[in-house]
């Protein structure tokens, strides 16, 4: 039997188990629920062993552990590192659920449960493609696998990020594999190829030592707000454009072939952002939504902290205003490079006589898969033959600071195969995963694997 | 036995009675002081009954009572309104306290202890010079009298303020006495003769239906934050100019003799305004610190709302941005004109496609006191004999409503005569007011209640 007959004929027990998975509410941002992670990664680790993976173990961190497996015996076969994360997102609000979040249910052929598409049901295709080639290669699999999990994604992954950074070598791998994000749509397979990347600043504004009575220094003592509002609306202007000089210098062309694909998905994708937004697109002339959203660089402001914003009045002048501002940067922007450019900027506005400091809050690299890696090319392949579509090469906006990690530390591609769909709700009451796409994205997994076997071309 | 010297003969016993009503917590901003208040006010009418005062009453109004008394019987003589406020500012931080806020204290001549010149000290002075002017007169007045006491000055003055609103025919009066300011030097008797007024107001911008992640829609959805920022910093320029049309259009002229008295306290006033701000003064070219405080319309951001203040980092791009700002309007100028200035220029910069609300939260209207009226130059005169050397006519940046009110509702000049000194530190730690003045004071209103008796000057 092939692997992807005995995962065929497995359906029923995958289902079931996949539900156990799931029943175990591993909510990372809330502290009542830390044995419950320890329980999701020990349940990993159990499934790992049995399956026939090798050096399972859990890699304590100052967070949630780690489950790491590999098995490495495929001599001169390339190595894939498979990445997931166990923790899902908080269930409220609780009373919009049909059924309970940690319940798993079936209905119109999906499965609704907290964590279903958004990592644990995603995370589990890895592990019973891995399973059934495993079960039909007497323990064996077709190429070398590395199996990294996190248990804290929804609260900023600081501490896998920590441990790919210092252990490098140890995951020395040649792709990477993530399942964390959405098809275009229910028949159109997809591959990430692109996110952008991130510089998050706060611009702090000082001025008078104490808050001050407007009353009695109003006209006499500049107001940190107002310039702080001076100095955050010379940062872009009406039509959207950045006005950081050099900031859009070192952006990198989309490729005429990612651009002749994005043609048959820019009006899905578009009409999903038209419809969640509630206001009409607008941006940048000259280029179009889906440019705007995946291949161009921007600002925002996220809140400004400074006086008196409660309810009511107050009439004061501020001590100091700060700004949030982040950057979203595309490929060939550099995070330190941009941050550079904001600060020489401010400083070269910042009225005479006002102190301002810009600290950088946090920043993740932008990443560019190339379309035409081997990898690439395989997993496209697989998804190809299992979705019967053609297969979409789409970016994010967003970023997945992991896939930075692998990128800046690993130095390796991630092919992010998403088998989730747009209405999957994740990070929303009534989350589910296409019980359909569950079994199709097992089978894609055991083709591109299988695939990727030196004799498989040979 | 003139008043005066009736007066001087009780100092003893007028300083015990003070300290009685200091040692109510009437504190109005704290409900666990609420039968405090009670206690205050019921002290005051007793104090006024015993005093001779009529209609000596306390009006229920839906928060603090109100004390009211008159004395109506000197036919053909102007009517004078006397106004104070009998709760006091919280005592926080307690521990910078060198004696208990509610325990009055002498030392180095002076009266330590909450209220004593904010305003309880200050209103206990035109009791005080009632009482002896009733005493040496056989229970008659030179004048009419009426007193309004109330309770909620220091959180917002609604209930008296609307009391005097719908009560205008009832409070009929040639002149107001308000007895809650501060002198510019110990040895400088002030009348303040002008204050700001106040415009108020909250500015929305409106965007998205919901937030919005920015990773996915940074570049293709306005921001409304960025478009407040973009609004905010055209309202005034680099060098402290408001830049709204029409602005600066109706400001009355500072008269030559106002503007010459300015020029003896200017440093003294300048010099308190730079020390506590902690930072130099700045403001617009071509008018002095005191112009810019006193005579000067101003413009000023006091918070912005929207997105994410909170520690740490969100990457929102908000529904709605909303600013808190106020306008300081001088003499001359309408608040609903600057109103309706400011709202058409907003509109007319706002950018296309963006949704602006403009609300105004309250406004009060500037005061301008005639120097040359015939109560001004008699509270002038009163001072100057009492304190032996030349009143300085000030302004105040600030507003005081109730002031404001007595101008527009019941159509009568104010007279600000503080005994208050600008060390006294109302609102903070050891509060403080000096027993010279607190005598001095009870001497300058008796002189001005005499000088204004018609025959007086027969």
């Amino acid at each position: 039997m092939s692997a992807i007959d005995y995962a065929r004929s497995q359906h029923v027990r995958f289902l079931l188990e996949l539900k156990d998975f799931l029943r175990i509410p591993s909510i990372s941002a809330l502290p009542e629920h830390k044995s419950d992670m320890v329980t999701a990664a020990e349940f990993l680790r159990a499934e790992l062993l049995r399956i026939g993976m090798e050096n399972v173990q859990l890699i304590e961190t100052e967070g949630e552990p780690l489950v790491y497996a590999d098995w490495l015996h495929a001599a001169g076969s390339p190595t894939c590192l498979f990445y997931g994360h166990y923790d899902v997102q908080p269930t409220d609000p609780i009373e919009e659920w049909e059924s309970p979040p940690f319940e798993p249910a079936e209905q119109h052929g999906n499965l609704y449960a907290r964590g279903a598409s958004d990592d644990k049901g995603q995370l589990y295709i890895h592990i019973k493609a891995l399973e059934s080639l495993l079960h039909e290669n007497s323990g064996k699999l077709p190429i070398n696998v590395r199996l990294l999990m996190e248990g804290e994604e929804e609260v900023g992954g600081k501490h896998v990020s920590q441990f790919v950074r210092e252990h490098s070598e140890r995951l020395r791998s040649d792709f990477a594999v993530v399942s964390d994000t959405k098809m275009v749509r229910a028949d159109i397979p997809s591959l990430y190829v692109g996110l952008r990347g991130i510089v998050y600043v706060e611009i702090e504004v000082n001025g008078p030592s104490v808050d001050l009575h407007s009353g009695i220094y109003g006209g006499n003592v500049r107001n940190p707000l107002m310039v702080l509002a001076q100095i955050i609306s010379q940062l872009k202007d009406e039509k959207e454009r950045v006005l950081i000089p050099g900031f859009y210098d070192s952006i990198s062309d989309v490729s005429v072939g990612e651009k002749l694909s994005w043609q048959n998905i820019a009006d899905e994708v578009v009409k999903a952002l038209e419809d969640q937004s509630g206001v009409g697109l607008f941006g940048e002339e000259d280029f179009t939504p889906l440019e705007r959203a995946w291949s161009r660089p921007t600002l925002d402001v996220h809140g400004i902290v400074g006086g008196f914003s409660g309810t009511g009045t107050k009439t004061v002048i501020p001590a100091k205003a700060v700004a949030k501002i982040s950057m979203r940067i595309v490929p060939g922007m550099q995070p330190q490079e941009v941050l550079k450019q904001l600060t020489d900027f401010i400083h070269s506005r910042r009225p005479i006589g006002t102190s301002i400091e810009i600290r950088e809050v946090y920043s993740s690299l932008p990443v560019l898969i190339d379309v035409q890696n081997v990898f690439t090319r395989s997993a496209a392949d697989a998804l190809e033959r299992v979705f019967g579509n053609q297969v979409a090469f789409v970016r994010s906006g967003g970023s997945i600071p992991i896939v930075a990690d692998f990128q800046d530390c690993l130095e390796i591609p991630t092919l992010m195969i998403g088998f989730g769909l747009p209405d999957d709700r994740t990070h929303a009451p009534n989350e589910k995963l296409s019980i359909d796409n569950f079994f199709k994205g097992i089978e894609a997994i055991i083709l591109l694997l299988e695939d990727l076997r030196p004799s498989a071309n040979a």
